[in-house]
């Protein structure tokens, strides 16, 4: 069970995350493209980093919307969706390439990650131009009881599908996160994010927030890096499933 | 003698150039990254053109500055210039992969072009950074008297060079283009375009506006196509130099 | 009857619109802010011709997306909205005192106004922030059969209102203009689009595309100036309502 | 002698700086405009915050570089400076009428700043501008030993010039500051940042690097608050000039 987080988020003087502290702690890192967060030489920094710590490149890719930071839907048609993914991960591969690096996944960022899994036409054009950027480039999706479905679809665009699941995050009984706006839908305690973690990595599941059963088979669980108390529970996570420290 | 025009230069609701006009009648497309024009779907669309006359692409990578349209001088350290061009090189690499064609050459553009031609560091770096995308990659870059000098600084660095040379400008003695500024700076008469559009192509050279013969071996011209009169002096100079109409 | 067309539309290098041409004959110009399009020295060359041809200035504030040309909706809290607006009708005042100038009315542009047309929240958050700006600031909004509702919202928030028509659109029977997707959306016919101006002008209403009376009372017609067409059929409106060239 | 703060530095999801730390501990806050930092959030929340601490605001305009923060030159002509300008103090004073304030003087930010201060024609214009705006609107530069020539040319334009000196950062014998690339150029030893607020107050100049009195009257200090040891320097300071805690 590999670890991923979000990271390359700083932009231009502001500086956000704490990519030199988590980067160590993870497997795959989900760089962001230049749209909602990073310029070129906050990719450079973060990439170098990754570098150092042998940790795979995700793409990170979203709307144009700086001001936002992606978290606002931006309404596209396929054609758009294909040419804004295109852009961002050939951005992230060409800087790749002062490393000797090079993509290993891509996963959508913000609105444009929560838009897809709402509606079948753009996740289609995510997988479409994840193929079309490279044939055997996996593409990182949330795991939710639709992950059949989502399987197939990959299935018959020909992308690989790598599922990921969330360790601090509460899951209803459709398999969905639990709103932010609800109480409860962030776990603190780090015995439950730890818990939670293992249930995913050994069990192939989750308790609902309800406490129904969702077998929900996840590749990667996504993790945080913001603040002390996430770090720690990352530590926690990578003690439990028996993962060294990088 | 291949002719290269600049292109893809529209951004969002707004249009510039005539790209469909102009691709029939160019060898060498050198197209906007995004980042002083051209947005994602502006780069499909001028892509999806050049493979349909199959005109090569060249990146044409800028400063960031959308509403300077990258004509305006930015100071940037070499490793921040390195970071830039990868970026757009890599964001039009990634786009081509839809038309499954690939860059041909990288010619900065505006004010980066200029401060090139005036920084060796800069150019330098520029360079480096073309080699470091993909180390065959050719800079294409305006041919002076100093074209040995660029000539031995790019066998130094390893990157194949391309020289570029204007027919419709007036050259001082230096081999520099005489400054817009200046009266005289750009020939308007088409006789005058296509009799230097010849000297360069079948004797590698011209005279300067005060008479002078300068030595300046061109690999490529570069033409323009934003209106009628543009145009006319491209087919003319393509006729001029026994190259068909694609 | 007054006219009001969309102006200031340029960005940068990019050229949109014939503002030399439309503002002689118009009554109204509606100026973007620098969020869909204008940069400030388009707003500056913009308002200076208004002020030659003793044009009235409305703001015509959008969300913030140069790259959409504010035509796609981006989700904002009523709070936002109201900063969102501020800022631009501020910008664009502050640039009206070099002309010894101020804002005559404020009409927001694009996605938008049809967003706040189809959401009273959204358009009372933008009623506030107009009568914030200014108290006596008039809110131009489009008139359709609700138009009574629009008015009884203006008087609680303490907002002018200015009703506007378009002569070169087709109606539905709500009052709302026929979709751009249908055919027989947009009037080219010079004699139809100025039968339909006399009609708001005289008559304070239309027919529908379906051919009911519509009684949709205007105090503006919105007109275009984007091509000699559109200028032809602005000439003539102008000459049926009596009204002189300025 | 008041305390002046650059804030309203934040964009988006990135925060920057400690306002509400800050904010009572100053007379004077230079706010972004949303060139160089600031989006109309960030201001309806920096001018809330200062309208509860009955700071005075002052604009805090920039060249429009989100990424470089407003530290990199761009050239511009005396008539964009002009149109930049009114911009931005145009939205910043359009955002203070929600809390019923307005502006009370300009500090230009960043490169501007340290160009005008290099560039007497750039100067013109930024006071141009700033007369354009509001004719009794002050403008607050640099004091350095040309300070009598910047009085000189505000009185020509007709501007009222506020002074500024810094109590943390050395000084060289033209009075200007010792750059930063220096060793010994910004203080850290509260007692000689005291000390130096001090000298202005009450002497009006201060010792240079090299022992050496410089005269340079100062109407305010410029304060830093981005870390604790900063905000203690600024009570520090309060204290000594006898200014009571907000």
């Amino acid at each position: 069970m590999k670890l991923n987080c979000d990271l390359g988020e700083s932009y231009g003087a502001w500086q956000m995350g704490q990519d030199d502290l988590v980067m160590p702690l993870i497997d795959m890192a989900n760089v962001a493209c230049g749209f909602h967060a990073a310029d070129p030489m906050v990719i450079r920094n973060t990439l170098a980093l990754a570098s150092r710590y042998h940790v795979e490149i995700g793409a990170h890719p979203s709307y144009h919307d700086l001001s936002g930071f992606g978290r606002r839907s931006i309404h596209h048609t396929p054609e758009e969706i294909e040419a804004l993914l295109l852009y961002q991960l050939g951005a992230l591969e060409g800087m790749c390439r002062k490393e000797g690096l090079s993509l290993s996944y891509v996963k959508p960022h913000g609105a444009l990650n929560n838009d897809m899994m709402r509606d079948p036409a753009l996740l289609h054009a995510v997988m479409v131009a994840t193929r079309t950027f490279r044939q055997d480039l996996p593409l990182m999706i949330p795991v939710t009881r639709k992950y059949r479905e989502h399987q197939q679809m990959a299935v018959d665009v020909g992308v690989p599908l790598l599922l990921e699941a969330f360790a601090d995050r509460a899951y209803d009984d459709e398999g969905q996160l639990v709103s932010r706006r609800q109480a409860g839908a962030v776990h603190e305690d780090p015995e439950i994010i730890v818990r939670q973690a293992r249930y995913f990595a050994e069990k192939g599941g989750v308790f609902s927030a309800t406490g129904n059963w969702l077998e929900l088979p996840a590749d990667s669980l996504c993790v945080h890096g913001d603040n002390d108390a996430a770090l720690e529970a990352v530590k926690a996570i990578r003690k439990a499933l028996g993962k060294p420290r990088q």
